[in-house]
């Protein structure tokens, strides 16, 4: 198992406080959206991460509620709570909180110790897809769209100052409709990904939404939710992107995270708000 | 929208206590797991019910984790919270407490009102199957287990007395795969099946992973998550079984719900601790 916890307390400046599952965290240029705040992606890394510190196993299962929300520069406070401590397996809940007080994230968990000898298997197909080498960079449709806004927030927030992402021709899918899309995923610094940093990479189902139903539209996610099996030394990690459905301006849908060499590791999923993009009106320079 | 409030609330046995946001009901057998405990579809639909009934508004999306469990007859005390009250759309956290006050289940999730112009898609394909009177009864693997066992709880505990259920044959699945299973679902009153309904069904994806492993395996749920998209009037819903993985004893994978006229109404997910059965110690005969 790829769990490094060191690895994903340095990547999300996790400092742990005094007293058991107290943590902070500060919200950093990379822990950002491109408007300057708290990326949902952050806060699942955060819930996983803090999960696994506390009950001292590995994250089996997360689902993260956006509930506020906090600009970069703020530090959160993390409160870690083993609500079930079985012997195997442990229910947790975690609840990020604004220097406020204002609740910022609240999550459900569980995590577990796997047994070597028990039952394993893969049940989903890997899309075939051309490699990371024969792949493109990919940016965010939107990043484009803001630059040509000449918004002034710069382009140094978000992901991409810390991740790689380069988009996948697809060969073949095993599950194909409206809007499937594969990036291959990778830290800059080529560190191997872990179940925290798979979640903070997955939180892309809104865009895939967007995709399927044709038209210029984005989404801001209620919730993060990721399911975690067998991690394996990967850098790159292909995301499978599979959105479900949309309904009245909500939007549902899945992303598969698969290693370089074509393991299952965990599946994500989201439901968000979906909204058609106005370029005269573009979402970073309103107030929500 | 089939939302049906009232029903759902006779089918729960759902009280409304003095106070804002507080509930009442007994885990009566149609509520109950075969062993005599809480179902915990039971603990997502009466979530999914009550964040409705508090925040009126449709659901969303809800995730339910198992902390404890009650058994037949308790009285469960349900609280649901609007944690961020959105014009359109609401995040809420519902409890359930047994009389001692113990947490029994933990719910977040959301609700919103549908935009009836807004962005609407299905991206999935249905699997082509027997129509459901060209589709043989179905119970369980391991009720006929269970009463070779010669146990002696009876057969009148669980979904059974309330659901029919009916095994399609898979003519065509758009994503193959181990342990895919498709099951006709309707209420035995023949009402129509609400978004709290189809979570009540649902909760039905460690047994396939358990086909998918192709051992005699049993899951216990660690959560219930369901994302909400439009309801039809409908019967029967085909329950579209999708088992994704296991490693070390953990399971997980999605249920499709569609109507039968072929939309995909909402896609539930679950996680869940897999264990190998042994007809000498089957595990409705221990304590957990």
């Amino acid at each position: 198992m790829s769990n490094d916890l060191a690895g994903d307390t340095e990547f999300l400046g996790l400092e742990r406080l005094r007293g058991t599952g107290y943590f902070e965290f500060t919200v950093t240029p990379q822990l950002s959206r491109m408007d300057g705040r708290l990326y949902g992606g952050t806060a699942i890394a955060v819930s996983v991460a803090v999960a696994e510190l506390v009950s001292e196993r590995s994250a089996l299962w997360m689902t993260t509620q956006f509930v506020s929300t906090v600009e970069t520069g703020t530090p959160v406070g993390v409160e870690a709570e083993i609500l079930a401590p079985g012997k195997r397996t442990n229910q947790v809940r975690v609840t990020g909180k604004s220097p406020t007080g204002a609740v910022v994230f609240a999550s459900l968990g569980a995590t577990g110790h796997h047994r070597d000898s028990g039952l394993n298997g893969v049940f989903e197909t890997r899309p075939t897809v051309t490699s990371p080498d024969d792949s493109t960079g990919w940016t965010s449709p939107f990043a484009g769209m803001r630059e040509a806004a000449g918004d002034a927030i710069g382009t140094d927030l978000g992901f991409n100052r810390v991740l790689e992402l380069r988009g996948a021709s697809i060969v073949d899918h095993p599950d194909p409709g409206p809007g499937r899309t594969c990036l291959w995923v990778r830290r800059r610094d080529g560190a191997a990904v872990t179940p925290a940093l798979a979640a903070y990479m997955a939180d892309m189902v809104p865009m895939s939404v967007g995709r399927a139903l044709g038209v210029l539209a984005g989404g801001t996610s209620l919730d993060n939710s990721i399911r975690i099996g067998e991690f394996v030394d990967t850098e790159w990690v292909l995301l499978d992107l599979r959105p479900h459905l949309a309904a009245g301006d909500y939007g549902h849908g899945t992303a598969h995270v698969w290693s370089a060499d074509g393991r299952l590791m965990a599946t994500a999923s989201q439901t968000s708000t979906m909204m058609r993009f106005d370029p005269d009106n573009l979402p970073w320079n309103r107030t929500t």
